[in-house]
């Protein structure tokens, strides 16, 4: 069956079983525990006020898809037609959507091994076939065309700033894969999911490279409003009308209130407070964390630490001893990696740098 | 490719031709007219309120998944366990989950024709054949055992009341198709999205024949909540391991704000008002439409009546013409019919009696 191979985000009975203790410090949590502006808040509430309980168009609000070009004019100087953009249930429904409409049956879809776990899910859902590509610290995590060399690929998937490593994609290597991926006949799908949340070297977005891209963003991470489930879908101008008419069939419509209050998102001194903030976090977690395990560069963006545990035992049953004996909740590396996840654990930043000590140093009593 | 046979919805070139027209009546629209309850306004307000930004679990709010069970208690005197409930991302979110759960690549989903467009494009998507089951008036399009004999099927879509026809499956076909997907391994899906808007019969929901049955609701309908975009789903106890899995991979999980203002959804006496005024309707439209169009027995439930324009022409010229000369919307049927398409138009009530008289009296000015 196609789910045989489905495999479940064991962070999640992490979270359940955490939920026993009333002290629990959580590294787990990929959701910031910062709120989104004022503004949006104000807007969800007006939405309400207003009445705006029926569906929208398929595609999203014509004000919000023209919000969203205005936001690539302001942050990389592209002009993006908002007939390009897709607004989908989440990110999540963007990956659905431009899978499907660009991969077919017993395609392939390469992704990189340690990456986000719903890639391959999703693959599987759609009869698509997922081709890992273990990535390392010596391409800082980056898939290159040296990696896809000779293997049959339809469909590229990378992430950048990439969840668990926080690495970000070099403008050279983008443009390198972009040409790759031309010569070759590959669809690339760029995540751009973190790239509101980038901390160190210039974050080059695939639509700068090249119009061909298919870019995935959202309101979940940077712009600090992941219960709204609202990300969107850049596409390349062919596969516009498919993709709308595919939206209108499997989501109907993306949440309207959520709509509304996402016109208020760009708002961009308060993204910048919100990204510091990360910043300041990662500088301080990373050098709690420093001692302890093998933490390699210093992670880009998103805000994840991705920790190499391996001198103490295996991740999945440290992560266990973490929980029970300091109560502290981790991710394990199997969430993100077949090939390394016993080696290592994910650490999130989503919590305030008090707790982040205390979380660290409870690891580090035990540890002994 | 897998999208090679994705149909779009008609209906939305016809929601964007009649906004051109400042006097246009619509009979297209597929959304109820009416609020949600004021107390589900005032939970959302407060949700927002109290800050819910965040992800909940990928099934949905325990205390939303409880008050679902309550529903199925005080309706139909069942006891659905909430662990057999995920909350979904609107009714399409239930559709994907429901499909991709128990039916595989290259296995058969029997739907009838006419039937809501996008179940077989949910199919196409997953890569799954769609059987379609002509069905009329002889069994008030119902799809019975006797559509199915001799035809290998691996999963059965019925909906109850149905779209477009209003239609619903009495207790004894339920039982008898319910017999006949258990002796041929057939599952049995049922679509009761509007099951809260039944006005004659009685209504026989498919968890009250066998818990093997897998049943689709949501918000969308008769609660008044399309844009909030909440679905649910209930399973048989053997698959919802394996659907939590599902949704926390493709959906993570459902819109926050609109779980916390679906937990005071159930509000009978408003729900009651809701059923009446679609009821009143249906009758004022019916008596409208029965001297110009052929429209068999009235329909039971949902809120379209299914008109046979044959006599006039083509349903889709007959739909053009009624947009550009009389400024009135409506749905031709080849948005839910391959076979009976052009003799059929769909005509909606989630307008008020004044404007559905103002509406039928020009299309009856126009036909002469």
């Amino acid at each position: 069956m196609r789910l045989d191979n489905l495999t479940p985000f064991y962070v999640m009975q992490i979270l359940k079983d955490a939920s026993k203790y009333k002290d629990a410090i959580h590294f787990e949590v990929g959701q910031p525990d910062l709120p989104p502006t004022p503004k949006v808040i104000k807007a969800a509430k007006e939405a309400i006020e207003r009445g705006h309980f029926g569906y929208t168009s398929a595609e999203g609000l014509e004000e919000l898809r023209h919000a969203i070009g205005k936001h690539y004019k302001y942050r990389y100087d592209l002009s993006i037609a908002p007939e390009r953009i897709v607004v989908t249930p989440g990110s999540s429904g963007a990956f659905l959507l431009a899978y499907a409409l660009t991969t077919d049956i017993g395609q392939k879809l390469a992704i990189a091994d340690p990456g986000y776990l719903s890639y391959k899910n999703f693959a599987y859902m759609l009869g698509i076939e997922p081709l890992f590509i273990p990535v390392q610290e010596d391409t800082n995590y980056c898939i290159t065309p040296q990696h896809l060399q000779g293997r049959k690929i339809d469909t590229l998937q990378i992430s950048s700033p990439a969840n668990p490593t926080g690495s970000i994609y070099p403008k050279e290597l983008f443009q390198e894969l972009t040409e790759y991926c031309k010569k070759n006949g590959i669809t690339l799908i760029s995540d751009e999911l973190y790239s509101g949340l980038v901390y160190d070297g210039a974050f080059t977005s695939a639509l700068q490279i090249s119009d061909d891209a298919i870019v995935i963003e959202g309101f979940s991470k940077s712009f600090c409003m992941p219960g709204f489930r609202l990300g969107w879908v850049v596409l390349p101008p062919k596969l516009v009308k498919k993709a709308r008419e595919l939206a209108q069939n499997i989501f109907l419509a993306p949440p309207t209130i959520g709509q509304y209050a996402a016109l208020e998102a760009f708002d961009y001194p308060y993204l910048e407070h919100v990204r510091q903030t990360f910043q300041k976090r990662r500088d301080t977690l990373y050098g709690l964390l420093s001692p302890l395990f093998d933490l390699g560069a210093k992670p880009q963006g998103a805000f994840y630490i991705w920790a190499d545990v391996q001198k103490y035992g295996k991740a999945s049953e440290l992560a266990k001893r973490f929980l029970e004996e300091a109560h502290v909740a981790v991710t394990p590396g199997i969430d993100f990696s077949q090939s390394v996840g016993e080696d290592f654990i994910r650490f999130a930043y989503t919590i305030d740098e008090e707790k982040m000590r205390e979380g660290v140093a409870r690891i580090a009593s035990l540890l002994g």
